[in-house]
């Protein structure tokens, strides 16, 4: 008898599951189905770039995007809908960057560069900077260097390395000379740094981003330069000394006001329990960012829209997110968190997308040993959609302070990153740099996952 | 004793199967640095598109190309480099493809129609054809509307469906509509046929592409047309009959002289056993063909020249093939198993790239279930560098006669699909759509699977 109990019971366990898995396949189908037949993401991204444009926190763009958000949640049948407010950094770059690169004997000759200040760095004053250029290509270079820094540019000639298969990992290796090379060189009396830009792209188009100052040492000018002019540099000064003339105008204006803007669908069975899936609103300035992080706003607003139209009653409340100043703060993320946590709210599982709108490849899990067994054959499920490699590894940036506050689980979109690098926070980031498709099939497998973890758990 | 010797024999093959998989990714490290900082694979293809362009079977371009693959092959240090003559069909658009939309009754606004022959496809004379436009939507539609057919342009307005996850199963669920709808209407007395561009692209550009001819039928003209205009139309004879005047002037001369461009890398062990790999060298004549096939020939080159500089000495001959005719003929590939045939020659293995150069997500095995087991353990040496999925599926069409003439196992490349059909036989496959990250990592996973079946067998 025993024995058949259980061969009963496997049966029952058996069938049910592949019922189970049925059922989660035909409703997978039917939600992808709207996204790549109704989808909706595409023109809103168009709008958000072209009609917005760079959306740096502070800026007129911001209030405007914000404005946006609310009205393409509403019209996407969003249950609540509403902005979180919280004081965001203003940064404003205050003009035209410029420098010109001279040979230093000659004096003649002057090459403009192609340049552009790094987010949060301060200018150089109306009369500019002019000195003689001194290339380290890494810190030990700087460090064997140091007593002839005193006075001058310095150059840091890190490069992206293309020998890395994920140039997500180029990046992570290069981007400390963009973050620390200002203030490393400021401690041995640098005028300025002009970084290589963090890019394999075959364009000579200067990459920005975030700066820290130390505040050990003082504040020196930063800028990122274009890879040829990188080079061409590179290459001037193996026979001569050059200068250049650098002229910035970023300063930080007093704190202001951003938000937040969320929609939310109402949980059925839990409505006071919480999953979040967003990305981030801003942009860099010289940028519309259309993959930093347009794509990743437009498949959030996108999941909403396609769950509503195919009828799914989410059984806890889903919380859509567009973070306000991802780039240069990251106050968003931590004001939702503390919201969160100061009204002891139940949170279940993040979601982020911030890592272009490229093919989607899988995710990347910040979840426990068991939670990554649970999602393992969940996979199959997303197989057909090509979002079935899972890695354990980070989220993102902006659902980390929530993941940080409550302990839970959180998840990061992973789409194929050979061409983010190309693009990230530089001017071609644009509209026509994301393909219609591969954003759709990024939001298939985001809205896969968040109707998983909204069934199941994690 | 026994048991100690089990243990001993485990430890011995365990750690041999570590150093082994050590050693392989050491190599394969050191090719993919060779292909990603080295690379030639994105300039070859600059040359090839831009200096050469489009290059139809029979075309100069055609010629031009065959002699740009002999020098590229011998400058990337090929032991061996020759030519492999096939007689090629010679199909030419003869002048500028015209197509004008009228309304029926008023005769007047005449819209220019964004369109172009399909290739193989006979010409309307120099005085055009013009006749009225019968819409029918797939082949059941125009069975019931069989008795209007006779005289009119029957317009397939079959739509290419975004709903599959994967834009190839659209593409096999609509080319029916190219390939055979000439002749399915010519059965009813059509005198014409304009069928809708197999795409999903946001554009108007006509996709062009090969079609049949039933010898039980007349051959009559047919035409793609590109999407916004299919929609126009489609809109139009909703509410009046619309007449169109079509010119088109395609034609076969006699068929002409041809070649598969071969280069080889000269077998250390087995000089007289043959592995091949491969892309094909035409393309249609409104594209450069950038991702078709463009893409495979330069990944194609590539790998000979990778393996070459890293000083790799292959136990079995490589064969580099660069196929004449894949696009409206076959016969490149044809000939190629057939002299290998005529030669008693010992084939093991055949890989093709002919799906875009894009970002690679494995590879479809022509194999059986036995070798498909045996490449399982491979996966994990190819995740590293993206291309570890691994299904069960066609190769190729260029290799698919060498396999089928020695039975042997055969592989296609299998890159992302999203973006294929955006650019597929269009204008738009311009050496601009392709990445050099992506491009290059094709070349990367493709070479990985070529060191692998050379050293290991399949």
């Amino acid at each position: 008898m025993r024995r058949i109990s259980v061969f009963v019971l496997f049966l029952v366990i058996t069938h049910g599951g592949i019922r189970a898995q049925d059922r989660d396949s035909a409703l997978i189908a039917r939600l992808a189905t709207e996204i790549l037949v109704n989808g909706k993401a595409y023109e809103n991204l168009r709008d958000l770039t072209k009609k917005i444009g760079a959306r740096l926190s502070g800026s007129p763009q911001m209030a405007l995007s914000e404005k946006w958000g609310v009205g393409v949640f509403t019209s996407s049948g969003a249950d609540k809908v509403w902005m979180q407010e919280c004081m965001v950094p203003h940064w404003v770059r205050g003009g035209k960057d410029m420098a010109t690169a001279y040979n230093d004997k000659t004096g003649k000759d002057g090459k403009p560069l192609a340049i552009l200040a790094l987010g949060n760095s301060i200018g150089t004053g109306a009369g500019g900077i002019e000195a003689e250029v001194l290339e380290v290509t890494n810190f030990d270079a700087l460090e064997s260097k140091k007593d002839q820094v005193k006075g001058k540019i310095v150059f840091f000639s890190y490069r992206f390395k293309t020998s890395f298969a994920n140039p997500s990992d180029a990046y992570r290796d290069a981007v400390v000379y963009r973050a620390s090379g200002a203030s490393r060189a400021a401690k041995y009396g640098a005028k300025a740094v002009i970084v290589r830009s963090m890019t394999h792209a075959p364009d000579n188009l200067p990459h920005t981003g975030a700066l820290r100052y130390d505040t050990a040492y003082p504040r020196i000018p930063a800028v990122a330069i274009g890879l040829q002019d990188a080079d061409w540099m590179s290459n001037q000064l193996k026979t001569a000394a050059m200068r250049v003339k650098l002229r910035t105008g970023g300063h930080f204006l007093p704190d202001t006001t951003g938000h937040n803007v969320i929609g939310e669908l109402t949980g059925s069975e839990f409505p006071d329990h919480f999953i979040t899936v967003g990305g981030h609103l801003d942009s860099w300035d010289p940028a519309v960012g259309a993959h930093d992080d347009g794509a990743g706003i437009v498949q959030t607003i996108e999941i909403l829209r396609a769950l509503k139209a195919i009828g799914y009653k989410p059984r806890n409340t889903i919380r859509f997110v567009l973070f306000a100043n991802e780039e240069n703060g990251l106050r968003g993320g931590e004001k939702y968190a503390a919201e969160a946590k100061r009204k002891f709210e139940k949170h279940l599982f993040a979601l982020e997308s911030d890592a272009g709108g490229f093919t989607p490849r899988g995710f990347s899990l910040d979840v426990s040993d068991l939670q990554f067994e649970k999602v393992q054959p969940w996979r199959k499920l997303f197989q057909p959609y090509g979002g079935d490699t899972f890695t354990r590894g980070g989220s993102g940036a902006d659902v980390d302070p929530l993941k940080e506050a409550f302990a839970i689980p959180a998840a990061g979109l992973y789409p194929d990153p050979q061409r983010y690098f190309d693009v990230h926070h530089a001017a071609s980031d644009v509209f026509e740099a994301v393909n219609k498709r591969e954003l759709e099939m990024g939001a298939v497998n985001m809205a896969i996952l968040i109707y998983l973890v909204d069934k199941y758990g994690l």
